[in-house]
């Protein structure tokens, strides 16, 4: 559990850092970001906002472009970002190196078949591994919220819905709802999961939303005029199946923003808010 | 003067959008991006502050990686940010593509030199040809302030000083402050200006600042672990020019900061409520 000092910016009076480390279970070398806020120190650890980006990131976009540091920096918390696929030479990618498939296009799943299966276990690396290197290396305490955007808010929700004892609270902006009902889910299932297998359920929010018992507190930002709202993200099957388990779920719908970093800088300020809210960092008002 | 637009994000209630026209003084076509807060209407013309970045940016790095789009938006300030140099296959780069000489380091200077006076005029493009099309084709009055970073820095001070009528304020991150003094100007000025020519002391902010009676309010910020401090941006010049002159320049190092747009973001609200101040649109406290 060895981890390599890769950059280092001061930003609001913290740090962001990048990171290599090999991963066990992806069986490769793989970089993250996390940003330490002032408040950080082996005396006072705090929160870790987990945050999963979407098809094509790396651990760069969200520190890069988010605008989440100002707000995780009053609030101490800190954020990590974990790349999106395992990468690597040795790493297998989807012969037309598509953007939806293979190289950052991991969806956060634990994928079951060849070639995908010797690399592509995302779902264990974010819930498992990751979490106990950072809680190994870095000033926070084990309160973990998570969040994402598109593939990774489809993530950051599977997940929550998953370890409901692992998580204080998810947001996501934009995420694919129903990845069984769309062609970027079905496309990346049917190759790491097989095709129409069981298991496809496991990583749909819309499918856990609807069968939990599980009550953690959860928020969704979506654009209007988001490209991509109808044929890949159907938010309308997230909104049904909250209704029926009668899930606390939020749902905004922000009129006239996109898919792009512009919508969530827009916003994620009130999703750290949230978090804060839930983690107890903050009180309501 | 016609311009296209190329795309558009909702952010903060305001938009971002980008444009491409053709330019008469860099005789090639050029991008540029433009954010209108909410504020902004015909019945409503909002001041602008123009952005210069530095070295390989174009006019994506400030928008994307700035985070000013909040602060602008509360303010009711636009932020136009250009390319950073000519472009186009017609355009010359230098030979070996070196990153501070041709495209992408323009240093906004009126090239009078064989390859390069073709299209490097960026100073005219910056002072003159891009305001009046932007004050033609948005909801802005003719209120300007300026600012940028590192080669940027260096342009909006140079351009400020040279043009105390056109500006309210102007600020500068880690600018070159004395280019005619170090390694990355000496090779730009030779190259777009000729061997020693007295007119290099027309680009160099610590020469103007020294003999100028104008007197534009000034704020420099500059990072304590800028690994580009002393031999390239040679703050200490400015304030030596600054003393010798009584020019009102504030002059901030932030202790731990670096050249990146993570120290950009942590300062450039305080920058915008420093050109609102002087836009009149605040006052102070």
């Amino acid at each position: 559990m060895t981890i390599e000092n890769i950059s280092c910016n001061k930003a609001f009076d913290g740090w962001h850092k990048q990171y290599t480390h090999q991963s066990t279970v992806l069986n490769c070398a793989m970089r993250f970001a996390v940003y330490l806020p002032p408040q950080a120190s082996s005396k006072n650890p705090v929160p870790v906002m987990y945050w999963l980006s979407g098809l094509t990131c790396t651990d760069e976009n969200f520190m890069q472009k988010g605008g989440a540091l100002a707000a995780a920096a009053e609030l101490g918390i800190a954020i990590v970002a974990p790349d999106t696929s395992p990468r690597g030479e040795n790493v297998p990618d989807d012969e037309k190196q598509a953007y939806d498939l293979g190289l950052g296009a991991g969806f956060y799943v634990n994928a079951t078949q060849a070639p995908w299966n010797k690399h592509y276990q995302m779902y264990d690396y974010v819930v498992d591994e990751l979490p106990r290197l950072i809680e190994a290396h870095f000033p926070v305490n084990s309160q973990r919220v998570i969040s994402g955007h598109s593939m990774g808010g489809h993530g950051a929700l599977v997940i929550a819905l998953r370890n409901p004892e692992l998580y204080r609270s998810v947001t996501a902006f934009s995420p694919i709802s129903n990845p069984i009902n769309c062609a970027w889910g079905k496309k990346a299932f049917s190759a790491y999961l097989g095709e129409g297998a069981d298991v496809w359920k496991q990583y749909d929010a819309s499918e856990l939303m609807r069968k939990t018992t599980a009550r953690i507190p959860a928020m969704v930002e979506q654009g209007s005029s988001d490209d991509f709202l109808e044929e890949q993200l159907k938010p309308q099957a997230l909104l049904k199946a909250a209704k029926v388990s009668n899930y606390p779920l939020t749902f905004n719908m922000a009129d006239g923003y996109d898919h792009s970093y512009y919508f969530i800088s827009a916003f994620i300020e009130k999703h750290l808010h949230f978090h804060a809210l839930n983690l107890g960092l903050i009180k309501a008002q």
